[in-house]
């Protein structure tokens, strides 16, 4: 089972760094600490284990060190930044985990370019060495790309060339959208295998400059200073600790102090609940502060994180989530009133950063998603964002019973997903009106006046609602899973595209055709052969 | 051999009736008259063979009766409209064909759109029967949806409950993106393999209306009357007739008169070669109405676009085309000039819209494309949209001979990418200015401005030039044709995202990814058992 939880002190491939305002993510991968056995992480080279690492350490500069305005990603190994991902790994793995590790790496890479347009973390890629391949694409989601001027290092995507496969990463996405690299440029960028170097990797926009060896080192912390200095000084923040998350796992499921994940693997379906928090919450942000990572939006929202990715990669025949959530609204709401009230502050801002991203690692796992709203369920503010999320929300209507969901502030531009509309401006595409409505209604809806809203699927009565939502779990879970992520990853992002959506929608897709064609993993494949003496063939059938 | 060439005449599926404004397009397709052995086309189900007459039908509209404002779709068969794309077709077609049969049956429906988005001919689906996936599809490519209300008829998209496939002709993106469907209810029309039927149907926005049969045709009738009363009377159009291309077919290419294919098929490339009209082309409409189909840029852009879907289909080998033309610049400027001058006449505008599509045909044709710029060439205008939809442009810089590239009015506006940025745009997209910059010089670049003016990608003298292109030629034929296809798709088409780009660029990946997978087309796949006693049986690992 693979665990996504870790913290700087058991890094084995990643050193952080902290220096005032400037951090160093130094890339050091040691060779034999690897997630699964028959490969070695040489060059740089990563596995998902690397960069279960980055993700944290760019989530703990976030919330540990509020104070760092710059992070300069480097590597501490001679002449290589980073090799990308590790063939041979990609090689071995089955398809599945190959789709799974390169979604996991992509949202690392948003994350990076999320702290660099919301925390003012800026990221700075100083490149002592060749980055290839993923290197390469690590370093494209940073704002700025410096290269060493050696007489041998070089920035290149050689998958197509090599390996027959795509840049998997935003490659390139990143190249002709984000640093809007000349198409025919980026052609011939991504089928050379040995890349470019300094001064033509800059022409093309591929690098912002490059420096010789001798002046490298002097030249990123010179930009550093700059780009610390062009933000101006930030108030000496004090972060909040990031502990460990305590979680009880058991044979069918895992639970949180918050969330709990109950697998019925039989019938390949989950139900994943969120508890509201009990008694009062804080209202100041001292009181905040004091309960750093113990506060429930921060806590339950990095339970919910794990649990999705635990989801994702461990449970790989669970089809179908069903959301729940268990507690008093009010105290959900009072949670938001409070976020709201002190959004401009650095710890709550960033809090609710993270709820957005959780919630759109959500929107973007390959799972069906049914909300089922009944009593003593608390769809409210933020949590209403899991209902909206879902593929289909069914709510009980029974007139004997107080059944509600409820918005909040937050719910009107807090957590835009990732074509960066709310989830209330995606569901109401076809009369936008109906978005500003429901802000205009007294913040709670019974099972009718959700209906009304249209903020629900389904609203069977109590007679009906046992069944309809057995049968509606067993129809699911009996169709193709292939199929259905196709399905969902074309209805879940109507309306407008951005690079993220481009790299989830378009680029995964492309990719993961690619990662199934026997010109690739065949046992000729130029994926399957890369490293070996024997040549790859290709059917040659363009399609 | 296919051959996309028909003509009502000769259709076997669709009967084409033009009344005044009003035309009616009904299918009735014909069991046995199938492309290939192996099934029979029951209930207006349809192969590639059904869908070239449409293609046709919808072209000829345009050009032979452009007094039609308004065009009915319908069926000739009781009950069912269209029962979508033959199963047993798409179960024993190569994977490389289903692709291209997707991507011919995508474009035939984004002639529809253009044809009522830009030619003033509004498509309504007159559903008299069930219309399921294809045939759905079909109808949410019209304007206009009505469905027969006789307690039977339904709309439906099964694929993903019966096949273990999606619905493969843009029928999920134009139901949250052109219909605006909500998308939990999209989710479950879309997982509902009986569809639904009249007031649901209308109520959740997948049809406009329906009627009961008594008062179907008439109320059809009636609205089409409506759109015509609202569209405002026509002039008196009189069309042109679009005969029969003549082309010369050998072994190793074909000739048409001002275009010829040659296929180098050992190498894997083929050289495409366009030339100019010689001698003086007319500059009045009266002259260019009496050329009709003659006239350079209608007849050279039809033979480009049969030529263009001769290679995607008949030559899947092929994985490189090398772009060449021959003539003389100001003879295509002339064309150029003439058409800009008289755009807004309905045949100039048809000419240079269908100038486009045959464009975005070739922007969307899964081979590299290389532009060689040499002497005796005529990149100019219109054909310098040639060279701009190469994935790279290669230029002889020769001091002694004059080598050239032109632009002229219509490289302006006149030609939109899929995306709907000109291929200007999407090639300066770092630069803006630069695409302005193109118009403000003389509208001659020799080489050297060329290169400067970032119009090419590379400008070897005439001694490398041979090695040069012998070698890029080689090395692009040698690279894995899946991972080329890939690149090509997500370079290709930076900026913005559009209906036509998230169809051809992310539900087709899905597509194509889900039509490789064992669900759908092993031995126990969805697609495959579709009809057969057995059962289809899924591996349920979610990816």
């Amino acid at each position: 089972m693979i665990n996504f939880e870790t913290s700087p002190a058991e890094y084995r491939h990643w050193k952080l760094d902290v220096d005032g305002p400037i951090a160093t993510l130094s890339m050091d991968v040691q060779e034999d600490a690897t997630l699964f056995d028959g490969y070695k992480l040489k060059l740089n080279s990563y596995d998902l284990g690397v960069d279960i690492e980055l993700a944290d350490a760019v989530q703990r500069l976030r919330f540990e060190h509020p104070e760092v305005q710059v992070v300069r990603v480097t590597s501490l190994k001679p002449r290589i930044f980073c090799a990308g991902a590790n063939i041979y790994m990609l090689g071995t793995s089955p398809h599945a985990f190959k789709v799974n590790f390169c979604k996991f790496t992509n949202e690392t890479r948003c994350a990076i370019e999320d702290a660099s347009a919301h925390s003012g973390q800026r990221y700075v890629a100083a490149l002592n060495g060749t980055a290839s391949g993923g290197g390469y694409e690590l370093a494209i989601a940073c704002d700025e790309i410096y290269l060493v001027d050696d007489g041998n290092s070089a920035v290149s995507l050689p998958e197509v060339p090599l390996l027959g496969v795509l840049p998997g990463t935003g490659g390139l996405t990143r190249l002709v959208d984000k640093r809007k690299v000349r198409r025919d440029r980026a052609d011939v960028f991504s089928t050379l295998a040995e890349g470019l170097k300094g001064k033509r990797a800059r022409e093309w926009g591929l690098i912002d400059d490059y420096f010789p060896t001798s002046k490298f080192q002097e030249a990123v912390a010179s930009r550093l200073r700059a780009i610390v200095e062009a933000d101006g000084e930030k108030k000496a923040l004090r972060g909040i600790k990031l502990n460990p998350l305590q979680v009880e796992e058991g044979a069918d499921g895992r639970d949180y102090k918050y969330v709990s994940l109950k697998l019925n693997r039989e019938k390949r379906y989950a139900d994943l609940t969120v508890r509201a928090p009990e008694g009062k919450t804080p209202t100041s942000i001292e009181e905040i502060e004091k309960l750093g990572d113990t506060y429930w939006p921060l806590q339950a929202y990095r339970e919910l994180d794990d649990a999705l990715l635990h989801l994702r990669i461990n449970e790989l025949e669970t089809g179908l989530v069903c959301l729940r959530t268990v507690g008093d609204i009010d105290e959900v709401l009072a949670i938001d009133k409070t976020l709201a009230a002190n959004k401009d502050h650095w710890l709550t801002r960033e809090i609710i950063l993270n709820m957005a991203r959780v919630l759109r690692r959500l929107d973007l796992t390959a799972k069906s998603f049914f909300a089922l709203i009944e009593p003593g369920s608390c769809f409210a503010g933020n949590l209403l964002e899991l209902a909206l999320s879902a593929d289909r929300t069914y709510m009980l209507n029974d007139p004997e019973t107080k059944v509600e969901i409820a918005t909040s502030e937050l719910n009107r531009d807090a957590f835009p997903m990732s074509n960066g509309l709310t989830r209330l401006q995606s569901r109401f595409l076809a009369h936008p009106e109906k978005a500003v409505e429901v802000f205009n209604h007294d913040c709670r809806f019974d099972t009718e006046e959700a209906e009304d809203a249209g903020l629900v699927t389904f609203a069977p009565d109590d007679l009906d609602w046992e069944d309809e939502v057995r049968v509606a779990i067993e129809e699911r879970t009996s169709l193709s899973p292939d199929a259905l992520t196709g399905m969902e990853a074309s209805l879940r992002f109507a309306g407008p595209e951005t690079l993220d959506t481009k790299i989830y929608g378009r680029l995964t897709a492309w990719q993961n055709w690619i990662f199934q064609r026997p010109n690739a993993v065949g046992p000729e494949g130029a994926l399957t052969n890369y490293g070996k003496p024997t040549q790859p063939h290709f059917d040659y059938k363009r399609t």
